[in-house]
């Protein structure tokens, strides 16, 4: 096993990976930018590097300096948390040519599911559904005339290189196809140099239902219980479930057979997350695939009693899996309220400042608030506007309602703003309560009456 | 099921018992000595009485102002939680008088095992083992000569309607017998009006181990998994944690059911844990039942994920017990260390102050903290020095051990003293980490062992 491992991240998932490693008696190294200087993080690590200024790109997705701290300090493995350089096939080769190992997997398959395009038909070929539309690339309108007739509008055309939303359009009728097209492709090749497209029908009155597996070095590989991650605000979940109450257990085991199957087909290594969409009918159909640790892996971890980031350490040191599939079950019913540091009045601006007063109500069973605050933290503007991931497990769905609601009731953040009260009315809300919340429910529906109502 | 209760306590039991109250949907109401107007569990509650000044007899033990409390707020129960009223039979019967349910068992229960004599006669007559000593009461010096010489010194004489060290030698050989008997008997003339007095063996180089039962008004009844709460200074329990490493299953099952058949024996309603010494044979005494829920019920919930304050309260609202013995499940292990304003170096002497700063490290999995602290409350001198029950879930006994160190290292508590650093030395201790601590070995061992060290 490692001796010291680094941590390449900041805030609260910094704080939850240099935990397990403190219980595991592995040496922690945090890295920070000068701002951060203060932060929890920085705080509870044995040693901490800084590694640049504020902007990401010159510390925390500063790739040099980064490997310098984990050479310096003679880190043998880097946990790359979640975001910036967690899904950089690029920063994995620089780690194995500096004999460092990073925990998560190969470079070569975050490059096959970074592509959209290539992941869809990877998956594809192991038979898992995917949204329908084009198999393999669309070289021209015609072709994607085609598809859209046989799939149904509203259909979205994508770079097969994309990113960032570049080179992507959404189109509602035959109509508009042709300008769409031609748009996007061209914006392609100026962006991506790649004139590739493909095409997928837009899914509504879906939900997000996501599978996470893990796949060991020896080729062991179990899945976990879905989350349920429909509320959504600008495609960014709000709120995390874990199972999704809808779902019968024969689709449970269908779903994970077939992310078994398809992590066994890319030959993956450590965590991963396979994202569906499911519509009314309970058809799946693969989005994409997540080859990092998520933020709402803390939902699978309170119903099943295991520490994911802990197997991801002991996996990416070359064990075994510590569980077999027979040993994951789904006790009661986990829900995370992501609080970030916003105000919902203000359409979601970002709040900075100091947190003069912090109350965290963490008594009784099933309570879990995973967090980089403290009391006299400085929010600063630089980065993303998580601050606490509050989570609790109730016995039934209804239980963890009451209990999440419970704790934001008690939980005082003083200093800043917080979406606190916006998740309160949330949790009152009937459709929320029912289980029946789709993707677009929020924007569409929640927000405007609240917005009114507020 | 209940609309309101009144929960006549105060402190960390009386917050974990507002905090379930809330998730069950029942207006709760808080009791306030003039000292703890500003106390957690008073800004918790939905309603909150003064019922007097400081001193427990004006206020937490004043049943008339209690019992108006109740009434005039509309409460259709009371909780007593532990210590206080928890295990006065008065008390029941004037609940009962005015309408009230008392959430815990019938007086007659709480007066039979409140009496430790009888309570070991009506356990001997339930097939329960007791400690080696009287059949029945001891007349004279003769008798307890016969039965000491029998059992083996040293013994203990108690007079049987004893309490608070009144009437209770320790006698360790047969030439100090007779002037302790007829010193202890007049004590227990004088100071409870009764000469009957009982012997008991001391039992040495042994372990407290506890069974917690819990029993329907229908006649269900189940026992849970043990603790052993076996590390202890002044009888006060230090750490508790559950299940006992050196208990096998067999030994698990065996003493549940004697505890479960005592239980249907004196028709027992609600909870209650019957403590046992058991020694190097693994042989078991009974000692005591505490007829209440106690401090270390927080481990059992963690290691069966029952919420045992929620039980109280639907089994004395007349629900049948809403889990059966197949339920229950003892999945993991989980410590608790107790933590106490008090200085470990001055003798333990109580300390008192404002708290200034607080840090309660709750992120990962299997973390809790029952407590009624915040920063800037004020701790008073006038009631139990136990202002924090930090509790760590894990996979098994090491894991637990590491997630509590985890927990304790990075936990902050400044303005007052608190014994957090003494468990820290304790959690580190070779015996401990073995797992063979018995019930004198903090004061025998440890404690002269770590004073020097200091």
């Amino acid at each position: 096993m490692f001796k010291k491992v680094l941590v390449a991240n900041r805030g609260e998932i910094a704080v939850r990976i240099i935990r397990s490693l403190k219980e595991l008696g592995i040496k922690s190294v945090a890295i920070y930018s000068d701002v951060d200087r203060e932060s929890l993080h920085v705080q509870l690590a044995d040693e901490a590097v800084c590694v640049g200024t504020a902007r990401p790109q010159a510390s925390y997705l500063n790739m040099k300096n980064i490997l310098s701290a984990a050479v310096g300090t003679g880190a043998e493995a880097i946990h790359p948390g979640f975001g910036f350089l967690s899904e950089n096939s690029q920063f994995v080769e620089m780690c194995e040519a500096c004999g460092i190992t990073f925990i998560g997997p190969k470079s070569e398959t975050i490059d096959l599911m970074g592509n959209k395009a290539n992941a869809r038909e990877q998956m594809r070929a192991s038979g898992v559904p995917v949204i329908p539309g084009s198999e393999g690339f669309v070289d021209n309108t015609d072709d994607a005339r085609k598809i859209a007739n046989k799939v149904g509008y509203p259909i979205l055309l994508k770079a097969a290189a994309g990113g960032g939303g570049k080179g992507i359009r959404r189109v509602d009728n035959e109509e508009k196809l042709q300008s769409n097209f031609e748009e996007a492709q061209q914006e392609a090749i100026v962006s991506f140099g790649d004139s590739r497209m493909y095409l997928e029908k837009i899914m509504e009155d879906v939900k997000h239902i996501e599978v996470q597996i893990f796949r060991d070095k020896q080729g062991n590989a179990v899945y976990f219980p879905e989350r349920d991650c429909s509320v959504q605000r600008n495609k960014q979940k709000v709120i995390e479930e874990s199972p999704c109450e809808l779902i019968t257990e024969e689709q449970r085991n269908f779903l994970g057979k077939i992310a078994v199957k398809a992590a066994n087909a890319i030959d993956y290594v450590n965590t991963g997350t396979i994202e569906f969409l499911m519509d009314k009918e309970h058809n799946f159909y693969f989005m994409e695939m997540n080859t990092r640790i998520q933020v709402e892996h803390t939902v699978t971890e309170m119903v099943t009693s295991i520490d994911l980031v802990k197997a991801q350490v002991s996996v990416a040191a070359g064990e075994e899996l510590p569980f077999k599939q027979a040993d994951i079950h789904c006790q009661g019913h986990a829900i995370e309220c992501r609080i970030n540091a916003e105000d919902p009045a203000k359409n979601f601006a970002p709040s900075v400042g100091k947190v003069k007063y912090l109350y965290f109500p963490v008594g009784n069973l099933g309570m879990r608030i995973d967090s980089a605050l403290y009391a006299g933290v400085k929010i600063s503007p630089f980065y993303d506007s998580m601050v606490a991931k509050v989570i609790a497990l109730g016995n039934d769905r209804n239980e963890a309602i009451q209990k999440i609601k419970r704790l934001l009731n008690e939980m005082l953040i003083d200093g800043i703003t917080t979406n606190q009260a916006f998740h309160l009315a949330l949790l009152d809300d009937d459709t929320f309560k029912n289980g029946r919340v789709t993707t677009d429910y929020l924007e569409k529906s929640f927000l405007p009456r609240w917005k009114k109502e507020d």
